[in-house]
């Protein structure tokens, strides 16, 4: 990774955490303790990958800052919720988050629910209010309201719920890797793919060429997300990963690493990088950032 | 309540079922359990009061059927994943919701979780979704992105979820009368509000009058419902109510019935009822079944 890759990094993770803490409501509105807990689940925490995805996207087509900075957050919150909901006791009842106590054992189990289902309406609220300006722009209401189909569709039950969905119905059972790729498709992938076509169709709308390699690119990173996921559950300790290790092995979950062995899943890795390497070369440079991102997803230790 | 207005709810109602059936996925596409769960707790139940809102309210612009047919299964879709999660064990803890099991009974926590997450994406889809004519037409578009805002503002923390904060942090609280409205006018009152103004902007772009005469009918039939629900909380038996009966005197939750008692509890829903009414005068007779809607939200006996 280049420098100049790390310093786009930088800015755009410290520009988002702004934008984020401004689109979130402040701690002192009633509810107070609804509002403080909103903000301790999402602010301060993460990699950011969903944001920076769509800043990368963005610069393909010059999308509009104030509308990248809406998507990025609408993204990070469903992101942040479905954590916080997947981390109750009746899910995956895990008690650390990026390095933190989990929403409800911070707050309490009720609070956890209402934060997770507040923060997917702040989703669709941040992204569909105006900016001033290209405010009544016609053309920007249909982009926008373009986003929100999309949102919606990859947070629901054929997207990111439905994915939870399979995971749930999954754990004990000996999954194919056809049928793990499915799961993680759906449960991670349709958000990461989401993020791609956010930022780039806040630029124009995308003809049909350019939405199929763009979905390559995230097909190929979401699944390359997942894979290096399941190698460092299985490798790194808690403290570094800021979450409980070990823990798919311990419930019992089908991983890559269980499917496929750790040398072959650090394979498939880097080779899923590869592909979503040549998905951009249509996009010349302007690609540059999609494509160290792609790097950076296989190369994370945590 | 006039013959008249007893067909047009029936119809209306019917038509409903039938739009919302088709806006739910099929119980067969994958993951099944999750969509069967989903149809489970949105079909099939209720009153469906906020779709009665929407198409009345629809009516005094003409909006156009299918747009209202969207707002109306969008707006009930929140109302029904609200349903789920607030039954669930760390919040009511109900079992029995609309005469069924609740969500979570039939089917698990986890399930009832990812049901109401679900639910609420669905709704925000099946709101910004094209509908083939006046696709592509911009002036809809930037009415549409209008009601996904409004949505999300009554379904968020300053909104429904918000009220059910205020809900949680108030058991076993003496609470003043205008601590329990305010609770309410989040609770309930958001959402039943965005019926009334998305339905009526359906049809075109309302003036600040017209808001304003909106939100007063609005804001006065949602307190009324909240009202009349105290009332037949502590009247009706379950087999009426279709939900366990009594449950807020044994929670110790605060109710206009605990506070004015039953007289004056009835009382107030009546002139609230007149105030709803008063509110409707400017839009003439095409505000008739707005009119009758709040008599039939007074008067209801489950």
């Amino acid at each position: 990774m280049s420098d100049s890759f790390r310093d786009w990094m930088k800015a755009t993770q410290a520009n988002f955490e702004l934008s984020l803490a401004g689109f979130l409501p402040a701690g002192d509105v009633v509810p107070e303790r609804l509002h403080q807990a909103m903000r301790y689940a999402a602010l301060d925490g993460g990699k950011r990958v969903r944001p920076l995805l769509v800043y990368a996207a963005g610069r393909l087509f010059d999308a509009p800052a104030a509308l990248l900075a809406r998507a990025a957050t609408a993204l990070e919150m469903i992101h942040a919720y479905s954590l916080v909901h997947d981390d109750m006791p009746c899910m995956d009842d895990d008690a650390l988050r990026r390095g933190k106590p989990t929403v409800h054992v911070q707050y309490d189990e009720a609070t956890a629910l209402l934060v997770g289902d507040a923060l997917q309406a702040q989703a669709f609220l941040v992204l569909s209010q105006a900016d001033g300006e290209g405010d009544g722009d016609a053309g920007q209401a249909s982009r926008k309201l373009a986003m929100v189909r999309l949102l919606a569709q990859a947070a629901g039950s054929v997207g990111m719920c439905g994915g939870q969905a399979i995971d749930l119905a999954s754990v004990g059972l000996a999954l194919t890797q056809a049928q793990l790729e499915q799961m993680h498709r759906l449960k991670t992938g349709a958000l990461l793919r989401a993020s791609v076509l956010m930022g780039a169709m806040g630029g124009k709308t995308l003809t049909t060429v350019e939405t199929e390699a763009l979905d390559s690119y995230a097909a190929a990173i979401g699944l390359a997300f997942q894979v290096v996921d399941d190698v460092l559950d299985a490798t790194a300790d808690s403290a570094t990963l800021g979450k409980t290790a070990g823990k798919d092995a311990a419930d019992n979950k089908p991983t890559y690493v269980s499917i496929l062995g750790l040398e072959a899943s650090r394979l498939l890795a880097e080779k899923l990088c590869s592909d979503a390497h040549a998905a951009l070369l249509p996009f010349g440079e302007k690609a540059q950032q999609l494509h160290d991102l792609a790097d950076l997803i296989v190369q994370r230790k945590a």
